[in-house]
Parts: C-alpha cells; structure tokens; sequence
C-alpha cells in the first residue's frame, strides 16, 4: 500500500505554466476591459493551467463528503453529541442536509463517504463504504491512528477522485460531516502550519467559552502527547487527523494526479489540503479554496497559505456548502474563457490608443 | 408625469419585520448550527421580510441592463470611445457579452433598455428602446437632463420592473453599459452621499494617472456648476446623473411598490439605488448589494450605507455581471430556508442542552 501511496504522489506534476501567455491573452481579447473581470480571469487561467487545456471544459462536477468520528468527542470538545454524525449522514442520503440543497441548485453530484464512523450503513446508492474503522483513537491520549490506516484512507480517498475522473468529472469538491473535527484539523494546522492553538481554536458548532478554553487545553494535550510522531506530514496527520481529514487529502492526491481541479471547502477540508500540501507541494496548483470559513482560524491558515478564497459568506457548516458555491464562480469563470465574444468577432472598438 | 411618479413612491411600504420571528425560528430549527450558514441565513431572511411570504418563491429571475450615453464622454474622461456603447449593446443582443455568459449560467433572463444611447437600434427581441434622447447633455457645462427628463426615466425603469412582476419574476437585477457612466455615477455619489470626489474617483475601464487627475477635475467642475440644481435628490439625479442610472433608479421603485426583491450590480447601478434611496428610504429592504466593484470609491459607498455586499470577486465591469452571480447565492439562500430537512423531520439530536 505504501509503494502504492508514494507513486500517487510521485505522478502529480505542477500545472502547465507554459500556457500561461496564450490563456492571457485570450483572456485580454474578449470584450470587456482587460482584467475587470477581476478574481474571475484568475480562476478561469489557473483553471486552464492546471488541465493543460486551452480549451477548459465542465461538464460533470462532483463533491465527495467524507465522514468520520473522532475519539477526541469524549472529551466534551463539541456541542453536538457523536450520533449526530449518523444521523446526518442519513440525513444527506435522504436528501436534507444542506449540501444536498446547495449541490442540486449548483448541479453538482454528490457522493457520501464513510471513511470512519462508529455506526454500520446499510448499502444506499448516494453512498460509498470505506470505512478504515469505527471512528479514531482519542488524540489526547496517542495517536488517532496508525500511518498505515493513513495511507488506507488517503488511497481509499484517490481511488475516489479517479473514479470520478474516469466518469467524466470535470471538477471536484470536498465535504466533510464528522462531530469534533475541528478539534483534529486544528491541531492538525499547529503542527503543519506552525501557527498557535490559541490564534486558531474556534466555536466549531457553537460550544460557549468555558468549553471553548477545555477544547484549547485538549488541542495543546494532544499535540504534546502526540509529538514524537509528528516529524512527518504523514507521521502528523496519523497521529493527529481523523479517516474523513486523511480521505479528503488523498482525494486531492488523486484528483491532482489526473489534473482534475478540486474545490475545498472550509475550516475541516482545508486542513485535508494543508496536509496534501505538505505530501507534495504541487497539489496547490490544483486547489480552488472556496470560502472564508467563520470558523474563528480559517483566516490565519488561509493568510499562512497565502490563498485568498472565493466567498467570504460567514459560512461555518462544512459538508461542501461552500465548495457546492463556490463551483458555480468557477463554473461562471469558464464559461466566461469559452463563451465571450472578442473585440474582433464582435466589431468592438479597443480601448483608445490600443 | 411627476404625479404619476409621486404615487409611485408614495405607494412603496417597509418590509414586513412581522415576519421576523417565524422566519427566524424556522432558519434555526433546520438541520445546521444555528447561523452556521452566516449571510445566506440573512439572506433568506431578508427575502422572506421583503416578499412579505413565509414561502419565499424564485422561479423566474430577470436582469435588466440599462443603456445610455454621456455628454461627458466629450470631456475625454474614459479608456473608451463613446461608439463602444452602442457596439456593447448589439454584443449583448448577439449573446457574446460577458451579462450573457452569466445571465445564461445563472438561469437569468436579460433585457437590455436603451435609455438614452446615441445610436438609433433596429427593433430587436431582447431591446426595450425607451430612449428619452440621445446621450445626456455634458455635466461638466450644465444638467445631464432636466427634472421633467429624469422622471421620464425613471418611470420607464418601474414600467419595466412592472412588467417583470407581472410575468412573475420574483428577483430581479440591474446592469448598465455607458460609456463614461463612472463620472456621473461619482458625482451623485459626492453630492448625494457627501463623499469627496477624490475618494470615490476610480480609473473606470482603465484610464492612466493623468487621466484619472483630469476626471476628477471634470467631475468636480460638474458638481460646482450644477450646485444649485442639487438641492434635492431629485434635482441632483437630473443634474448630474444618466439616463441608465434614472433608469435603475426607476426600476428599483418600481420593483419595490411589487415587493419584489432587487439584486444591484456595481458601481454605477449602486448609484441608481441611493438615488432610489434618497427618493424612498423604505426602498433599502428590498435591495441586495451584489458585489463590493473593484472600482476605487464602492468600498466608501458600501461603508457609508452600511451594506455588505455578497460577492468580492474585483469585479468592474458592470452589465449585470456582478447581480447575476449573486443571484446564484440569493436562489441557494431561499432554497436553504424551503427544502432543508428540520431537525425533527430528520431525526436528527439537538445541541446538547437544547
């Protein structure tokens, strides 16, 4: 399995940058002033470069939500109880949740993954079965689990993303559903990104500040205990990350491999990225950040990344709300490349003295 | 004429802030966090207060882009020449302007009104032609148009916004093409919003350092020369404005005597709805700010009305471009508040303590 991981990651190559000056000025040709369609002529050229593809093309879009438990929940970090994560999983079977909103107006697909929750699905067809094992270890107590279940959920995750791509999927989202993951991905950015527990510990789904200052001391016992194995990004996000987190990191493994962008959604799948990032670099130059989470955090990782997302909605959901959003920005950005008229096709006078 | 548009004002109420707590209480009880969906649950609300319905309905959705040209054009203050106006508007008809592109993604009807372009259309199944006269006059050497003319436009915008209400649009959004239109649109905003000039003065579609002196210059010899025909809003819209932006303004009343809700683009279309505003405060509940323009000085009217636009994309085009993808954000917030599954429905367990 792990000669297996590591050729995933040695098959993923940067974007095609050589393509840069022709998308430009193609870009520069449509009818509209040059550049004012602002971050929208950003997207639709990183869109172009990372499929080495001057003709950009989405016609099938997917979003798989991960979904795991955490052992870290027994220590009273979140203020839903861990059934939740269950019962919303059914929840999106049946078509309730609120990426099944956001996902049928924006004409996306969505895939529901178990990659680690402490409950036995019976089949259902919006749902795959990669269940690593029920739920992880308590962080603040060892490692949540063991490198080689890492490897298992990040392979399990990229097997995804190439199904999807064999499908005809054009562009890739991620979602996550697991209660007290933002426990895990907030360590999980202390390590990785270096940056305090205090600057980055948020409300998650609403606790109140005396259990805000316990969920602080948590994220600090596990990082400790969990130090001696954190001298990898592997070794870290074994140690520290949760089946849903490693799932979402080997999607975007996969999907870089096939040079199939991904769009991330917040606060949880971006630490999937962090760690992908860290895995292999390139992987960036696939990435699509979706929104500024509210969770308190998003904003320092993001500002660590240097990435400036594409919505800032307040949104602190996860599931995919904001990757299902921020899909139609981009899809509006691609359409933009294909579907404009130019300056000459159209008898549109240049800007004076061009 | 005038009486005709005084009932029209006269006959625009609030929002219904009754609703407020029904509506409230349903966001909170479907399957999330509450306010975890953050601006789309404001969104939602403030859609439901406006259409006065607990069982707010989108089904059609139309932009309205609003043609004209300027007498200012002739003091050199645009990248562009003025032909550009009219060689947009058949860009539009023809479907190869960048509104089409997004009106297309984003399901939205367009209409493009001539309001005052300096080019006789042939008739032409997507242009209204309600041209009140050929380009305004200059501002720089006297009014743009008299007061009798600005009513004129604005009464042919709310006939448009009727007859959208009418075939049962239920969210409707402006767009502009004119060619020099950010100097009008910046002079109403120093006089109406009491911003200064050089704040607000932006490079439009892209004038150099030299030229962005000398617009400032023009638009301040425009407010001076016009000084005593500003003395109410609607003076100051005549004197200083454009036959696109009365058309917006009109349009927004209309739409808001219908209780139907409006999407405003950027910076020129936000200065048709303080005018708007400034005639009719109420008219406020019913308008959505799409996005904050790249256009140096919208961040300054944004702040000075206290909105906070949906999207921040470094637009500055105009169109429409920005209204027709919030539009997207809008329809995915009152798809949220009707086709979410609530917590008893879905079986799913409340906060602890809750």
């Amino acid at each position: 399995m792990k000669d297996k991981f590591l050729a995933l990651i040695a098959s993923i190559i940067p974007a095609d940058h050589s393509l840069s000056g022709e998308a430009q000025a193609h870009l520069d040709d449509l009818t509209k002033p040059q550049g004012s369609l602002g971050r929208l002529e950003e997207v639709a050229l990183r869109f172009v470069l990372a499929t080495a593809s001057l003709s950009p093309v989405i016609k099938r879009k997917m979003i798989c939500c991960f979904a795991g438990d955490h052992g870290v929940a027994r220590e009273g970090v979140s203020a839903f109880p861990s059934e939740v994560t269950p019962q919303m999983v059914y929840n999106m079977l049946s078509g309730g949740a609120a990426i099944n909103v956001f996902a049928r107006h924006a004409g996306v697909e969505l895939v529901v993954a178990d990659m680690g929750v402490n409950h036995e699905f019976a089949d259902h067809p919006g749902l795959v079965k990669r269940k690593i094992a029920s739920g992880t270890s308590n962080i603040a107590e060892g490692p949540a689990m063991s490198e080689d279940q890492a490897i298992q959920a990040m392979m399990a995750g990229a097997e995804l993303a190439f199904t999807a791509h064999s499908e005809g999927h054009h562009l890739l989202g991620t979602g996550e559903m697991g209660i007290a993951n933002t426990t895990p991905a907030t360590a999980l950015y202390s390590v990785l990104l270096g940056i305090p527990v205090d600057e980055i510990t948020g409300r998650g789904t609403g606790i109140d500040e005396e259990r805000l200052r316990h969920k602080k001391e948590v994220i600090r016992r596990a990082v400790a205990v969990n130090a001696v194995r954190c001298t990898t990004p592997l070794g870290t996000l074994a140690a520290l990350g949760g089946y849903e987190i490693a799932g979402i990191a080997g999607f975007i493994l996969g999907a870089a491999a096939c040079r199939v962008p991904v769009v991330v959604d917040g606060f949880i799948s971006s630490a999937g990225a962090v760690a992908a990032m860290k895995l292999c670099p390139s992987v960036a130059d696939y990435l699509f950040f979706s929104h500024l989470s509210n969770e308190q955090g998003h904003r320092s990782v993001m500002e660590s990344l240097g990435a400036r997302p594409i919505l800032d909605l307040d949104l602190r959901l996860g599931e995919g709300t904001g990757a299902a959003l921020a899909m139609q920005m981009i899809e509006a950005a691609v359409k933009m490349y294909n579907e404009m008229a130019t300056f000459s096709s159209a008898s549109v006078s240049q800007k004076e003295g061009e």
